[in-house]
């Protein structure tokens, strides 16, 4: 191989790679992990069967590099954008709704993280690593009081879950559906309040803040963030961080 | 046609729209009500796709008459073995311990009740309509006192979903790799209890029963049942109740 060619192989083994990722992807968000062949993938990127073991050694290592591309990258942006606040309950707020903030502006990312939350491979990862230090730095400090750690980890993982699957527009038939639309208004009467400010609120009483206090402290401004990552929209061999961030979300756009 | 003929003729329509039930059933347990077309659903029960029509009028229907056979007739079922329970929270209690543990006996019926929590068409039927019941009551009889009450609903729809979610061999997995397998022991070492009522517990926690009355009332011995409904194993034309209650659990098989 002449030194000129290996650039351009190069270049086109790193667009195959990614075309199997950006593949692995949209199946894994739509499908959940256990349900998606290695044969779906390579269909939908469109290379041969065997082409997957050039890039990647099984399913579960094109899942990591996912997890690591997708959701771990994404927390880091977040935790830049809130590590200087030295309140865990406060981190923890801004944290959550950040994260609903980034799945409501990329519902693929959205997906792909509510299929993610809480399997074996991946709640210690991705965000869930950052969540986890708030909250473990909040029980040392006796910032938080649980009695029950572990259930309480999987009540704020199945909340933020059922925020991130439903819809938007859907919360308001539900609670319309359960006849809590009058509850509804009422609790938005206090502040009228977005309900990623609800969430957060609602996660640090799980965690045993005080309901006055959750609110106030969900209520804060959000410190600015250089904006999301966005994954698989951008040029082939281009990195993640070369991605510029997305144009839609600043803190100002903060609205439920 | 002759008298004779129409028994027989009955019975094969009964069977028919049996399989396209029980077809539409394992398929939105599996993939969700959106995603799954009346295509797939002829196809899986091997009838023509216009014979659908002859027994429902659109997919929303034939998943109407499922949230009616699955999920509310489970609910009845537990309602009446609770109904006399007069606190509330111990009523809800039991519900949500009974309602996870027919989810493990029935993986099916626990995937189905996964998809179909806190959708539109669902969330105010099925068992939704019973746990709705006794947390308004509790809120009524200021039993339970919760702030944003709408979001304490999705909080506990969230942490029950997370529950039926995972696999019950999972969570030791999920939470090692969170380093919370220290946690866990030390919750289990009060009282050695299991993830159901540990559930149960949280749930009651979140409607704001203190810490220590919500464990002592999930720990209450659960009221006897006559035992779960089993759906589409039993012969063509059986009605639900005639279905003999599962043999797999009894109040004394109440582990997690």
């Amino acid at each position: 191989m002449t030194a000129a060619k290996r650039p351009r192989l190069e270049k086109r083994k790193q667009a195959t790679r990614l075309r199997l990722m950006e593949s692995a992807y949209a199946l894994m968000a739509t499908k959940g992990f256990p349900d998606v062949s290695i044969q779906e993938i390579t269909s939908a990127a469109d290379v041969g069967f065997g082409t997957f073991y050039t890039y990647f050694a099984s399913k579960e290592s094109i899942y990591d590099a996912l997890v690591e591309e997708v959701l771990e990258s994404s927390g880091s942006v977040v935790d830049a954008a809130t590590r200087h606040l030295t309140d865990p309950a406060e981190r923890l707020s801004a944290g959550i709704q950040y994260t609903l903030l980034q799945a409501r502006s990329d519902v693929l990312w959205g997906k792909f993280l509510s299929t993610s939350l809480m399997t074996p491979a991946s709640a210690a990862r991705g965000l869930g690593k950052f969540f986890l230090r708030d909250v473990l730095e909040g029980l040392a400090t006796k910032r938080f009081e649980v009695e029950d750690v572990p259930m309480s980890v999987v009540a704020i993982a199945g909340t933020l879950d059922a925020m991130l699957r439903m819809k938007s527009d859907e919360l308001a038939t539900v609670l319309g559906n359960l006849g809590l639309q009058q509850a509804d208004d009422a609790a938005k009467g206090h502040g009228e309040l977005d309900l990623t400010k609800r969430s957060a609120a609602l996660v640090l009483r799980i965690l045993g803040v005080p309901a006055k206090e959750s609110l106030q402290l969900a209520c804060k401004p959000l410190p600015p963030i250089a904006g999301f990552a966005r994954f698989f929209d951008r040029e082939p061999g281009q990195t993640p961080s070369d991605a510029s961030p997305s144009p839609t979300l600043a803190p100002s756009g903060n609205k439920a």
